[in-house]
């Protein structure tokens, strides 16, 4: 199928899948985005919104192992999040779907392997739809929060570098503040928490960096900056909302994005 | 496996389904509030809380038709709601899963066909469920406000009868505001209309019963009642958290529940 007959097809959506588990709360609220950028596209294309509108899809929590300390020790270890992946991507083309989000940034290492091994399937990249995003926004610099695993991966800085953005990122002692936001506060259902530590990490990069985009670069993330009083004002960017809009895209047949049509080609 | 062996197993959780689309920001909201009461009963257990703790558990959001209209037609119409559950189920059975619950209360018009064509699963009972718990809680009688298919099936004057709990209605032209507050409402993204519609049907009711339990026998009541001014103070029951409270001790195998027992035995 050519990237001119997806863009003119309207009826009917493709299934699409969602990988999530990472935490489940996060994956939780991917659905609730993806249905979101759901019925905005549907307005914005002039349809009606109504249960039957929606694209069928498919959300798997596997209780996976943790991404970030499977990045630092061994990648591919049998008992780690590879198999888990491999296997939730897999069912999910079992289903017939045509595209699978990963509802967590640190799994992105993962993607390349996850493509390679699923040529039938469009497995979207959370880092560059949200590199492409910026790009389109004009913006040159962008400072990133995210998990020790999602830093040693270097995925922010390959994808935001593939747009011309410069990836501001915090010190080492602000990085282990984030983990303890994610792991002590949101993973532990502390909000107030993972707020706290969140914000404290923020000032200083918007301090000497002024004002430039913020990517929430861990699913977890949005659940509580936006909380906090530094994050005020401050012009958060949602990786998970961008890539629930493209996987909105990619269901209906709207998605035009470069990211999306190479990976397609 | 004995009833006595669920109950005294603990590792590793069953798998479990979530079977949407009815509409779709209910079922997302379902998937939260799985989530969020899979981590409280890990909490009640002395559990630590980690994103392997969570037991597999899959949704799947079909393009249902309208459960109400096939209601009012023919329930057993090929291109009917009827033929889609069945899909849906049966593909949660192919995944694996152990049980499974409905994200809409009028789909359990279809509750007995569902179960009977699928011995393997235990297929929750959300009206079933609703009124266990009230009857645990000593209560005589029962506000109902659901959806035109809902009453007309008997849902929850069945289920709460059987729990020897009197079910209060609205009358006609109340019923066909909270169609209106659901279809014009909710289902369109306009939840002001929807707390309306709801709040104005509630008040009478309160006013004439006193003080009873209110049931919220549609899944997408409780996403915009409890914004109502008339509902404030009000005892709102909502059935979807007590479905998913079931379905979490489902798939940690802590289920006690005589209904649970008697749909697996």
């Amino acid at each position: 199928m050519t990237e001119m007959e997806l863009s003119t097809q309207r009826q009917p959506p493709h299934a699409v899948g969602i990988l999530g588990g990472m935490g489940p709360a996060a994956g939780a609220d991917f659905v609730r985005l993806f249905v979101q950028a759901c019925t905005e596209q549907l307005r914005e294309q002039g349809q009606p919104v109504h249960d039957q509108a929606y694209p069928e899809h498919w959300l798997v929590q596997l209780p996976m192992p943790d991404r970030s300390l499977a990045l630092r020790r061994d990648p591919q270890s049998p008992t780690g999040p590879a198999q888990h992946l491999l296997q939730g991507v897999g069912r999910m083309a079992a289903l017939g779907v045509r595209s699978v989000a990963l509802a967590c940034n640190t799994a992105h290492a993962w993607h390349g392997q996850l493509q390679a091994f699923f040529p039938q399937l469009h497995v979207l990249h959370i880092a560059r739809q949200t590199a492409l995003h910026l790009q389109a926004g004009g913006a040159r610099q962008a400072i990133v929060l995210a998990t020790a695993g999602t830093y040693d991966s270097g995925l922010y800085d390959a994808a935001l570098a593939g747009c011309g953005i410069a990836a501001l990122l915090p010190e080492e002692g602000g990085r282990a503040r984030l983990m303890q936001g994610i792991y002590e506060g949101v993973k532990q259902g502390d909000t107030a928490l993972a707020a706290r530590c969140f914000g404290e990490v923020l000032e200083p990069l918007l301090q000497r960096h002024g004002r430039v985009p913020v990517i929430m670069g861990c699913t977890e993330i949005p659940l509580a900056l936006p909380l906090a009083p530094q994050a005020r004002g401050a012009e958060l960017v949602d990786p998970a909302w961008i890539l629930a809009q493209a996987l909105a895209r990619d269901a209906y047949g709207f998605n035009r994005s470069p990211d999306a049509g190479a990976l397609r080609a």
